[in-house]
């Protein structure tokens, strides 16, 4: 099977991964048979272009970076808005790249029921319809022998999410933790250097770690999206956003750093769940003191990483980025792949 | 697709297996739609069975139990030796679980080739033949369009390989570090709680984690072998047994321990490659003394960790068990759901 590709959103994450797919076609054609065409792209600022023959990507990536519209591209239907590049295009599989809302899930959970109305796949990093309904979208996705990809929801392209679906397929997980966000760590990291909260989270936004706004990091209501996610697809549950128990590390000082660091410990912020016997679920985000025999006490900077306790192999970690342009771009190249193996084998 | 399994050996881990497969009946048809018969049992000392129709496995590990040959179940052919077994039975797929020879891969070298002759699939957690000659395997495999599954062979159950092969896909790996002993590891961790060499390894010796000779694990032949495979598999090289350096714990002190503890680092055995500029390999076993920021420093007890440095997504650690039977077992069931993805959906 050739793919038919079509990006709803064409951010830094969807350009990731064309470069990717430009840098790569050689090896992805040749090691994994993994032939496409991107034949359409829409996107709310930078307009949209469709051609059923496939756009040629240089030229694409070329109006992108001189911060041109994509109405200039000189060939193909223009002005066709997300639905309707979802809807009547030939495309068999809708890259969803939109913006995240983690309240509504919307416009993305809208874009991804229409593709599932329209028989297509869907291949997305956004976190809001996964926070939102995800056992709803991976069930009419089931039923329709259709794909639904999310890897970068959580990690990036860390490949977390797969790594349970695919790699750990059989195992039943019993409960998780998780370092879920990196600018939290990155900040952590630096006051063990002996920096303030305050200048850690300044050195933070210096580096594009963290917001102007560093609520959603420090606060911990990004992992905690996290959480909801990784509760309702590896647990099984079905829990939404006030089911989390939350705290984040502004209050955490450099005394109790320097403590933890005389007892040979150190804090994290920890995302996790386990259920209970009642199968009751406790979900939190909280920051942790962790002994340095704990896989995650070792996890420094912006990395991120999620231990699984499984029934078969007892604790399994994944550590690696959890943020990045490439790396949430190669999540949806891991998807493709995956993609193009359940239907093109 | 229905597949029909052949055992070559039935040892602990083929029983690991079928004890997975028994009590994991109903979540592995309806999660993953995989069905299977085993048709055939061939193992060296306990005999052998052969019925195309299928084996009744509760009344094989009955037999098992019982320390009776497999010659006593109530039907099919029996004496049917392991060559035999792979040709001229009804199996589609051979599970290899016999044992490991590191220098020449025999017999298994043979059974996985008979077996590719007669294009029937391979899943093995067979270290000799990954040792001696994975890539030409790899090659027969791809080109007759069959599975060659080897999940097993480092890591045990910890889906390293697998994480690399198809979670991973479209990255290239340029180095790899690992704790790819699980033996001494457990030495390591018990010197820094203050015993002697002698003692933690006696310790070792009587929890079954080292043999009686324990120059296997403690000199770094163990982990030698798996640089030699993780070598081939991941950096697509060719090298053997002898072009791996190595030095194992046993000059380690409890001197040396202290030292490191007072630095804040941890002696660990590190498996590692890479590609110098040249082309050439650097790989080796060798003890290092790591920085606790190192995500392998926090590797504690018989714990195995294996860190692959992508082009993608820089550095990806994965950490769980090395060993056991249920745990190597299971191994073969992540290759079984592999195969029955890229052969049944």
């Amino acid at each position: 099977m050739h793919l038919k590709l079509a990006f709803i959103g064409f951010g830094v994450v969807g350009q990731g991964l064309i470069e990717i797919l430009l840098e790569k076609k050689n090896l992805l054609e040749k090691k994994y048979n993994f032939k496409y065409t991107v034949v359409a792209i829409s996107d709310f600022l930078k307009g949209s272009v469709y051609d059923k023959n496939g756009l040629d990507l240089e030229k694409i990536m070329d109006l992108i970076k001189q911060g041109k519209k994509l109405d200039e591209y000189p060939t193909g239907i223009k002005n066709m808005d997300s639905i309707s590049t979802i809807k009547d295009t030939n495309a068999d599989t809708i890259i969803e790249v939109t913006y995240t809302d983690v309240k509504t899930g919307e416009p993305a959970l809208t874009h991804i029921k229409t593709a599932f109305d329209c028989n297509k796949n869907v291949i997305s990093t956004n976190k809001g319809p996964v926070i939102k309904e995800s056992l709803n979208l991976i069930k009419i996705a089931k039923n329709k022998n259709l794909y639904y990809g999310f890897e970068g929801v959580v990690l990036s392209g860390t490949p977390a999410i797969n790594l349970f679906r695919h790699t750990l397929a059989g195992t039943v997980i019993k409960d998780f933790r998780g370092i879920l966000n990196g600018t939290t760590n990155y900040i952590l990291t630096r006051m063990e250097e002996g920096m303030s909260y305050k200048d850690a989270l300044k050195k933070a936004q210096q580096l594009g770690y963290a917001e102007a706004d560093p609520t959603g990091d420090v606060e911990g209501l990004d992992a905690l999206g996290k959480v909801v996610i990784l509760t309702n697809i590896v647990l099984g549950k079905n829990i939404s956003w006030e089911d989390v128990k939350r705290k984040g590390i502004t209050e955490i000082t450099k005394k109790d750093i320097e403590i933890a660091r005389i007892e040979g410990k150190r804090w994290k912020l920890i995302g996790s769940a386990e259920v209970k016997e009642n199968g009751n679920i406790d979900a939190k985000v909280w920051p942790e003191k962790l002994s340095i025999n704990d896989p995650l006490a070792g996890i420094s900077e912006a990395t991120n990483a999620l231990t699984f306790n499984t029934d078969e192999l007892g604790k399994v970690t994944i550590i690696g980025p959890g943020a990045g342009k490439r790396e949430t771009g190669f999540s949806l190249l891991i998807d493709l792949l995956e993609l193009n193996k359940k239907f093109c084998n």
